[in-house]
Protein backbone atom coordinates (compact mmCIF):
# COMPACT_ATOMS: atom_id res chain seq x y z
CA UNK A 1 0.00 0.00 0.00
CA UNK A 2 1.60 3.60 -0.76
CA UNK A 3 -0.25 6.87 -0.11
CA UNK A 4 0.79 9.90 -2.38
CA UNK A 5 -0.20 13.06 -1.42
CA UNK A 6 0.64 16.08 -3.06
CA UNK A 7 -0.79 20.22 -2.33
CA UNK A 8 -2.05 21.88 -5.21
CA UNK A 9 -2.79 25.56 -5.61
CA UNK A 10 -5.33 27.21 -7.70
CA UNK A 11 -5.45 30.75 -8.17
CA UNK A 12 -8.91 32.12 -9.02
CA UNK A 13 -9.71 35.22 -10.50
CA UNK A 14 -13.66 35.70 -9.52
CA UNK A 15 -16.46 33.54 -9.93
CA UNK A 16 -16.36 31.02 -12.33
CA UNK A 17 -15.60 26.92 -12.77
CA UNK A 18 -11.38 26.20 -13.07
CA UNK A 19 -10.69 23.18 -15.16
CA UNK A 20 -8.30 20.91 -13.10
CA UNK A 21 -8.71 17.93 -14.91
CA UNK A 22 -4.99 17.88 -16.48
CA UNK A 23 -3.73 18.89 -13.09
CA UNK A 24 -4.91 16.11 -11.30
CA UNK A 25 -4.26 13.51 -14.32
CA UNK A 26 -0.84 14.95 -14.23
CA UNK A 27 -0.34 14.26 -10.43
CA UNK A 28 -1.96 10.62 -11.13
CA UNK A 29 0.51 10.20 -13.85
CA UNK A 30 3.51 10.98 -11.10
CA UNK A 31 2.74 8.99 -8.53
CA UNK A 32 3.05 6.13 -11.15
CA UNK A 33 -0.23 4.13 -9.62
CA UNK A 34 -1.63 1.46 -11.91
CA UNK A 35 -4.93 1.20 -10.15
CA UNK A 36 -6.05 3.15 -7.19
CA UNK A 37 -8.36 5.75 -5.86
CA UNK A 38 -7.68 9.43 -6.21
CA UNK A 39 -9.24 12.09 -3.65
CA UNK A 40 -9.63 15.83 -4.67
CA UNK A 41 -10.41 17.26 -0.87
CA UNK A 42 -10.59 21.09 -1.63
CA UNK A 43 -9.54 22.92 1.96
CA UNK A 44 -12.10 26.10 2.36
CA UNK A 45 -15.78 26.53 2.74
CA UNK A 46 -16.44 29.65 0.25
CA UNK A 47 -15.31 27.40 -3.14
CA UNK A 48 -16.18 23.90 -4.07
CA UNK A 49 -15.66 20.75 -6.11
CA UNK A 50 -17.79 19.51 -8.55
CA UNK A 51 -17.29 17.03 -11.89
CA UNK A 52 -19.22 17.81 -15.09
CA UNK A 53 -19.56 18.54 -18.68
CA UNK A 54 -16.32 19.50 -20.30
CA UNK A 55 -17.71 20.16 -23.63
CA UNK A 56 -19.85 22.54 -24.13
CA UNK A 57 -18.93 25.80 -21.60
CA UNK A 58 -22.81 26.97 -22.11
CA UNK A 59 -23.17 23.89 -19.51
CA UNK A 60 -21.05 26.26 -16.72
CA UNK A 61 -22.70 29.12 -17.84
CA UNK A 62 -26.63 27.42 -16.96
CA UNK A 63 -25.15 25.80 -13.82
CA UNK A 64 -23.78 29.47 -12.69
CA UNK A 65 -26.67 30.96 -13.36
CA UNK A 66 -29.35 28.74 -11.99
CA UNK A 67 -26.94 28.72 -8.59
CA UNK A 68 -27.00 32.20 -8.82
CA UNK A 69 -30.77 32.32 -8.33
CA UNK A 70 -31.15 29.60 -6.05
CA UNK A 71 -28.66 31.11 -3.72
CA UNK A 72 -29.20 34.89 -4.27
CA UNK A 73 -26.58 37.34 -2.95
CA UNK A 74 -29.19 40.13 -2.30
CA UNK A 75 -30.80 37.97 -0.20
CA UNK A 76 -30.74 39.07 3.74
CA UNK A 77 -27.97 36.67 5.83
CA UNK A 78 -27.37 37.66 9.87
CA UNK A 79 -23.38 37.03 8.53
CA UNK A 80 -22.79 39.45 6.42
CA UNK A 81 -19.70 41.20 7.83
CA UNK A 82 -16.97 39.71 4.95
CA UNK A 83 -19.17 40.67 2.10
CA UNK A 84 -22.39 39.79 0.22
CA UNK A 85 -20.54 37.28 -1.94
CA UNK A 86 -19.51 35.38 1.22
CA UNK A 87 -22.52 33.48 2.86
CA UNK A 88 -23.88 32.71 -0.39
CA UNK A 89 -20.39 31.31 -1.18
CA UNK A 90 -21.16 29.18 2.09
CA UNK A 91 -24.19 27.87 0.84
CA UNK A 92 -23.13 26.90 -2.60
CA UNK A 93 -20.40 25.08 -1.14
CA UNK A 94 -22.69 22.95 1.20
CA UNK A 95 -25.09 22.41 -1.98
CA UNK A 96 -21.93 21.17 -4.10
CA UNK A 97 -18.80 19.15 -2.96
CA UNK A 98 -15.87 19.89 -1.00
CA UNK A 99 -14.27 16.24 -2.03
CA UNK A 100 -14.00 14.01 -4.95
CA UNK A 101 -13.01 10.53 -5.23
CA UNK A 102 -12.13 8.95 -8.74
CA UNK A 103 -10.89 5.29 -9.01
CA UNK A 104 -7.86 4.95 -11.33
CA UNK A 105 -7.45 2.20 -13.58
CA UNK A 106 -4.40 1.17 -15.89
CA UNK A 107 -2.73 4.13 -14.75
CA UNK A 108 -5.53 6.87 -15.75
CA UNK A 109 -8.50 8.09 -14.16
CA UNK A 110 -12.15 6.21 -15.02
CA UNK A 111 -13.38 9.50 -15.58
CA UNK A 112 -16.20 9.46 -18.10
CA UNK A 113 -15.69 11.07 -21.68
CA UNK A 114 -17.55 14.15 -20.78
CA UNK A 115 -16.41 14.38 -17.09
CA UNK A 116 -14.14 17.40 -16.46
CA UNK A 117 -12.84 18.00 -12.29
CA UNK A 118 -13.85 21.70 -11.55
CA UNK A 119 -12.94 23.96 -8.46
CA UNK A 120 -16.18 26.30 -8.37
CA UNK A 121 -15.00 29.90 -6.92
CA UNK A 122 -17.71 31.72 -5.55
CA UNK A 123 -16.34 34.85 -4.58
CA UNK A 124 -15.57 37.30 -6.37
CA UNK A 125 -11.97 38.80 -5.33
CA UNK A 126 -9.09 37.32 -6.09
CA UNK A 127 -7.77 33.76 -4.00
CA UNK A 128 -5.35 30.96 -3.57
CA UNK A 129 -6.92 27.76 -3.00
CA UNK A 130 -4.87 24.66 -1.74
CA UNK A 131 -6.39 21.44 -2.53
CA UNK A 132 -4.75 17.99 -1.41
CA UNK A 133 -4.70 15.22 -3.76
CA UNK A 134 -4.33 11.68 -2.45
CA UNK A 135 -3.50 8.79 -4.23
CA UNK A 136 -3.84 5.82 -2.53
CA UNK A 137 -2.93 2.10 -4.59
CA UNK B 1 -3.14 -3.97 -0.07
CA UNK B 2 -5.99 -5.03 -2.63
CA UNK B 3 -7.75 -3.46 -4.99
CA UNK B 4 -10.78 -4.72 -6.84
CA UNK B 5 -12.57 -2.86 -9.41
CA UNK B 6 -15.59 -3.97 -11.59
CA UNK B 7 -17.64 -2.30 -14.42
CA UNK B 8 -21.01 -2.08 -13.61
CA UNK B 9 -23.91 -0.99 -16.56
CA UNK B 10 -27.14 -0.13 -15.41
CA UNK B 11 -29.91 0.25 -17.65
CA UNK B 12 -32.10 3.22 -17.36
CA UNK B 13 -35.66 3.75 -19.36
CA UNK B 14 -36.75 6.79 -18.37
CA UNK B 15 -36.41 9.58 -15.44
CA UNK B 16 -36.58 7.52 -12.08
CA UNK B 17 -34.02 6.27 -9.36
CA UNK B 18 -32.57 2.53 -9.61
CA UNK B 19 -31.75 0.47 -6.62
CA UNK B 20 -28.51 -0.78 -7.21
CA UNK B 21 -27.62 -1.57 -3.64
CA UNK B 22 -27.73 -5.76 -4.42
CA UNK B 23 -25.40 -5.38 -7.30
CA UNK B 24 -22.97 -3.16 -5.46
CA UNK B 25 -23.64 -5.42 -2.40
CA UNK B 26 -22.48 -8.61 -4.58
CA UNK B 27 -19.66 -7.24 -6.05
CA UNK B 28 -18.50 -6.52 -2.28
CA UNK B 29 -18.88 -10.71 -1.76
CA UNK B 30 -17.14 -11.24 -4.94
CA UNK B 31 -14.17 -9.54 -3.98
CA UNK B 32 -14.05 -11.60 -0.19
CA UNK B 33 -12.97 -8.38 1.11
CA UNK B 34 -14.02 -8.25 4.85
CA UNK B 35 -12.66 -4.98 6.12
CA UNK B 36 -12.35 -2.27 3.46
CA UNK B 37 -13.96 0.97 1.47
CA UNK B 38 -15.95 0.37 -1.28
CA UNK B 39 -16.33 3.70 -3.55
CA UNK B 40 -19.02 4.17 -6.11
CA UNK B 41 -18.47 5.78 -9.31
CA UNK B 42 -20.58 6.59 -11.84
CA UNK B 43 -19.25 8.18 -15.49
CA UNK B 44 -21.86 10.46 -16.85
CA UNK B 45 -22.83 14.22 -15.93
CA UNK B 46 -26.36 13.48 -16.53
CA UNK B 47 -27.43 10.85 -14.06
CA UNK B 48 -26.35 10.98 -10.32
CA UNK B 49 -25.83 9.19 -7.43
CA UNK B 50 -27.50 9.14 -3.80
CA UNK B 51 -28.24 6.94 -1.01
CA UNK B 52 -31.46 7.28 0.31
CA UNK B 53 -34.49 5.28 2.18
CA UNK B 54 -35.66 1.89 0.56
CA UNK B 55 -38.70 1.54 2.54
CA UNK B 56 -41.40 3.35 0.99
CA UNK B 57 -41.38 4.39 -2.25
CA UNK B 58 -42.92 7.32 -1.86
CA UNK B 59 -40.11 9.23 -0.71
CA UNK B 60 -38.18 8.45 -3.94
CA UNK B 61 -41.84 10.00 -5.80
CA UNK B 62 -41.66 13.19 -3.44
CA UNK B 63 -37.74 13.21 -3.97
CA UNK B 64 -38.68 13.53 -7.78
CA UNK B 65 -41.35 15.87 -7.62
CA UNK B 66 -39.40 18.30 -5.15
CA UNK B 67 -36.29 18.26 -7.75
CA UNK B 68 -38.57 18.90 -10.96
CA UNK B 69 -39.99 21.90 -9.35
CA UNK B 70 -36.32 23.00 -8.03
CA UNK B 71 -34.60 22.69 -11.66
CA UNK B 72 -37.20 22.82 -14.19
CA UNK B 73 -37.35 21.61 -17.89
CA UNK B 74 -39.28 24.67 -19.03
CA UNK B 75 -37.26 26.93 -17.84
CA UNK B 76 -34.75 28.68 -20.17
CA UNK B 77 -31.09 27.56 -20.61
CA UNK B 78 -28.17 28.25 -22.94
CA UNK B 79 -27.07 25.10 -23.50
CA UNK B 80 -30.61 23.65 -25.02
CA UNK B 81 -29.38 21.72 -28.27
CA UNK B 82 -29.85 18.14 -26.93
CA UNK B 83 -33.05 18.37 -25.32
CA UNK B 84 -34.97 20.19 -23.23
CA UNK B 85 -34.06 17.48 -20.54
CA UNK B 86 -30.32 17.56 -20.57
CA UNK B 87 -29.51 21.27 -19.01
CA UNK B 88 -31.70 20.47 -15.64
CA UNK B 89 -30.09 16.90 -15.86
CA UNK B 90 -26.48 18.54 -15.28
CA UNK B 91 -27.82 20.66 -12.73
CA UNK B 92 -29.68 17.81 -10.74
CA UNK B 93 -26.13 16.02 -10.67
CA UNK B 94 -24.49 18.70 -9.26
CA UNK B 95 -27.05 19.16 -6.52
CA UNK B 96 -26.44 15.44 -5.75
CA UNK B 97 -23.41 13.32 -5.90
CA UNK B 98 -21.51 11.43 -9.20
CA UNK B 99 -19.58 9.31 -6.10
CA UNK B 100 -20.49 7.70 -3.02
CA UNK B 101 -18.17 6.29 -0.19
CA UNK B 102 -19.25 2.95 1.91
CA UNK B 103 -16.61 1.01 4.50
CA UNK B 104 -17.04 -2.82 4.03
CA UNK B 105 -16.86 -4.31 7.97
CA UNK B 106 -17.03 -7.98 8.54
CA UNK B 107 -17.15 -8.40 4.72
CA UNK B 108 -21.16 -5.94 4.64
CA UNK B 109 -21.04 -2.55 3.60
CA UNK B 110 -22.03 -0.64 6.74
CA UNK B 111 -25.02 0.80 5.40
CA UNK B 112 -28.20 1.91 7.80
CA UNK B 113 -31.18 -0.23 7.84
CA UNK B 114 -32.83 2.10 5.81
CA UNK B 115 -30.37 3.03 3.27
CA UNK B 116 -29.97 2.12 -0.18
CA UNK B 117 -28.03 3.07 -2.82
CA UNK B 118 -29.46 4.47 -6.11
CA UNK B 119 -28.77 5.70 -9.52
CA UNK B 120 -31.03 8.57 -10.20
CA UNK B 121 -31.32 8.92 -14.13
CA UNK B 122 -32.17 12.40 -15.35
CA UNK B 123 -33.13 11.96 -18.80
CA UNK B 124 -36.05 10.40 -20.33
CA UNK B 125 -34.43 8.51 -23.00
CA UNK B 126 -33.08 5.03 -22.85
CA UNK B 127 -29.40 5.23 -21.25
CA UNK B 128 -26.60 2.54 -20.01
CA UNK B 129 -25.24 3.91 -17.77
CA UNK B 130 -21.19 2.66 -16.87
CA UNK B 131 -20.25 2.74 -13.06
CA UNK B 132 -16.71 1.38 -11.52
CA UNK B 133 -16.82 -0.22 -8.40
CA UNK B 134 -13.54 0.56 -6.70
CA UNK B 135 -12.72 -1.92 -3.37
CA UNK B 136 -9.85 -0.87 -1.40
CA UNK B 137 -8.95 -3.76 1.39
CA UNK C 1 -2.10 -1.37 4.55
CA UNK C 2 -4.58 -1.01 7.65
CA UNK C 3 -8.09 -0.61 7.65
CA UNK C 4 -9.32 1.39 11.19
CA UNK C 5 -12.45 1.41 11.57
CA UNK C 6 -14.39 2.67 14.78
CA UNK C 7 -18.56 3.23 15.38
CA UNK C 8 -18.92 6.77 16.56
CA UNK C 9 -22.70 7.77 17.94
CA UNK C 10 -23.16 11.02 17.89
CA UNK C 11 -26.75 12.23 20.30
CA UNK C 12 -28.97 14.87 18.89
CA UNK C 13 -31.59 16.91 20.30
CA UNK C 14 -33.72 18.58 17.56
CA UNK C 15 -32.55 20.36 13.85
CA UNK C 16 -29.27 21.53 14.31
CA UNK C 17 -25.87 21.48 13.19
CA UNK C 18 -23.20 19.24 15.80
CA UNK C 19 -19.12 19.81 14.76
CA UNK C 20 -18.05 16.04 15.66
CA UNK C 21 -14.21 17.44 14.25
CA UNK C 22 -12.77 17.12 17.73
CA UNK C 23 -14.06 13.55 17.77
CA UNK C 24 -12.85 12.21 14.37
CA UNK C 25 -9.64 13.84 15.06
CA UNK C 26 -9.58 11.87 18.14
CA UNK C 27 -9.69 8.33 16.38
CA UNK C 28 -7.38 9.61 13.71
CA UNK C 29 -4.76 10.10 16.50
CA UNK C 30 -5.86 6.63 18.26
CA UNK C 31 -5.00 5.43 14.97
CA UNK C 32 -1.24 6.36 14.87
CA UNK C 33 -2.09 6.98 10.98
CA UNK C 34 0.42 9.37 9.70
CA UNK C 35 -0.70 9.32 5.75
CA UNK C 36 -3.54 8.63 4.85
CA UNK C 37 -7.02 8.39 4.05
CA UNK C 38 -10.25 9.06 6.60
CA UNK C 39 -13.95 8.67 5.21
CA UNK C 40 -16.66 9.47 7.82
CA UNK C 41 -20.01 7.65 6.98
CA UNK C 42 -23.86 8.32 8.33
CA UNK C 43 -25.69 5.17 8.64
CA UNK C 44 -28.94 7.40 8.22
CA UNK C 45 -31.36 9.20 5.61
CA UNK C 46 -32.88 12.09 7.76
CA UNK C 47 -29.73 13.90 9.14
CA UNK C 48 -25.85 14.39 6.52
CA UNK C 49 -22.95 15.33 6.91
CA UNK C 50 -21.37 19.04 5.63
CA UNK C 51 -17.98 20.36 6.30
CA UNK C 52 -18.43 23.88 6.91
CA UNK C 53 -16.99 27.22 8.34
CA UNK C 54 -16.13 26.82 12.39
CA UNK C 55 -15.65 30.35 12.88
CA UNK C 56 -18.91 32.23 13.32
CA UNK C 57 -21.46 30.55 14.15
CA UNK C 58 -24.24 32.56 12.29
CA UNK C 59 -22.91 30.65 9.08
CA UNK C 60 -24.37 27.74 10.65
CA UNK C 61 -27.89 29.60 11.39
CA UNK C 62 -27.95 30.97 7.68
CA UNK C 63 -27.34 27.81 6.26
CA UNK C 64 -30.61 26.57 8.73
CA UNK C 65 -32.37 29.23 7.31
CA UNK C 66 -31.64 28.57 3.97
CA UNK C 67 -32.55 25.22 4.22
CA UNK C 68 -35.84 25.47 5.86
CA UNK C 69 -36.84 28.51 3.20
CA UNK C 70 -35.74 25.84 0.54
CA UNK C 71 -37.12 22.68 1.71
CA UNK C 72 -40.39 23.71 3.30
CA UNK C 73 -41.58 21.43 6.08
CA UNK C 74 -45.13 23.46 5.46
CA UNK C 75 -45.37 21.62 1.52
CA UNK C 76 -47.16 18.81 0.58
CA UNK C 77 -45.63 15.24 0.45
CA UNK C 78 -46.95 12.35 -0.14
CA UNK C 79 -44.75 10.90 2.48
CA UNK C 80 -46.01 11.75 5.24
CA UNK C 81 -46.88 9.51 7.69
CA UNK C 82 -43.64 9.87 9.97
CA UNK C 83 -43.73 13.46 10.86
CA UNK C 84 -43.90 17.03 8.56
CA UNK C 85 -40.07 16.65 9.48
CA UNK C 86 -39.51 13.62 7.83
CA UNK C 87 -39.87 14.14 4.48
CA UNK C 88 -37.86 17.21 4.74
CA UNK C 89 -35.53 15.56 6.01
CA UNK C 90 -34.85 13.13 3.35
CA UNK C 91 -34.99 15.71 0.82
CA UNK C 92 -32.41 17.98 2.85
CA UNK C 93 -29.91 15.10 3.28
CA UNK C 94 -29.56 14.32 -0.50
CA UNK C 95 -29.14 18.07 -0.85
CA UNK C 96 -25.91 17.51 1.11
CA UNK C 97 -23.76 14.46 2.03
CA UNK C 98 -23.91 10.97 3.99
CA UNK C 99 -19.94 10.71 3.81
CA UNK C 100 -17.06 13.27 3.80
CA UNK C 101 -13.50 12.38 2.99
CA UNK C 102 -10.56 13.92 4.38
CA UNK C 103 -6.64 13.07 3.78
CA UNK C 104 -4.66 12.83 6.59
CA UNK C 105 -0.81 14.00 6.56
CA UNK C 106 1.22 14.02 9.30
CA UNK C 107 -1.22 12.08 11.88
CA UNK C 108 -3.57 14.91 11.45
CA UNK C 109 -6.64 15.70 8.93
CA UNK C 110 -5.66 18.28 5.98
CA UNK C 111 -8.99 20.74 6.90
CA UNK C 112 -8.21 23.66 6.29
CA UNK C 113 -8.44 26.14 8.82
CA UNK C 114 -11.85 27.23 8.75
CA UNK C 115 -12.94 24.08 8.14
CA UNK C 116 -14.57 21.74 10.82
CA UNK C 117 -17.34 18.55 9.87
CA UNK C 118 -20.42 18.53 11.12
CA UNK C 119 -23.75 15.98 11.56
CA UNK C 120 -26.79 18.16 10.36
CA UNK C 121 -29.95 16.85 12.21
CA UNK C 122 -33.10 17.21 10.16
CA UNK C 123 -35.44 15.79 13.07
CA UNK C 124 -36.72 17.70 15.62
CA UNK C 125 -37.26 14.66 18.03
CA UNK C 126 -33.86 13.35 19.95
CA UNK C 127 -31.34 10.55 18.15
CA UNK C 128 -28.47 9.07 18.36
CA UNK C 129 -26.55 8.99 14.82
CA UNK C 130 -24.09 6.20 14.52
CA UNK C 131 -20.85 6.99 12.07
CA UNK C 132 -18.45 4.47 11.07
CA UNK C 133 -15.26 6.35 10.62
CA UNK C 134 -13.02 4.33 8.19
CA UNK C 135 -9.01 5.27 8.26
CA UNK C 136 -7.04 3.58 5.21
CA UNK C 137 -3.48 3.62 5.75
Amino acid sequence: MTHYQKLLKVSTNGKSLYNITPRIAEIVTESGVKIGLCTVFLRHTSASLIIQENADPDVLLDLANFMAKLVPESAKYIHDAEGSDDMPAHIRTVLTHTSEQIPINNGHLVLGTWQGIYVWEHRQQNHVRELVVHISS
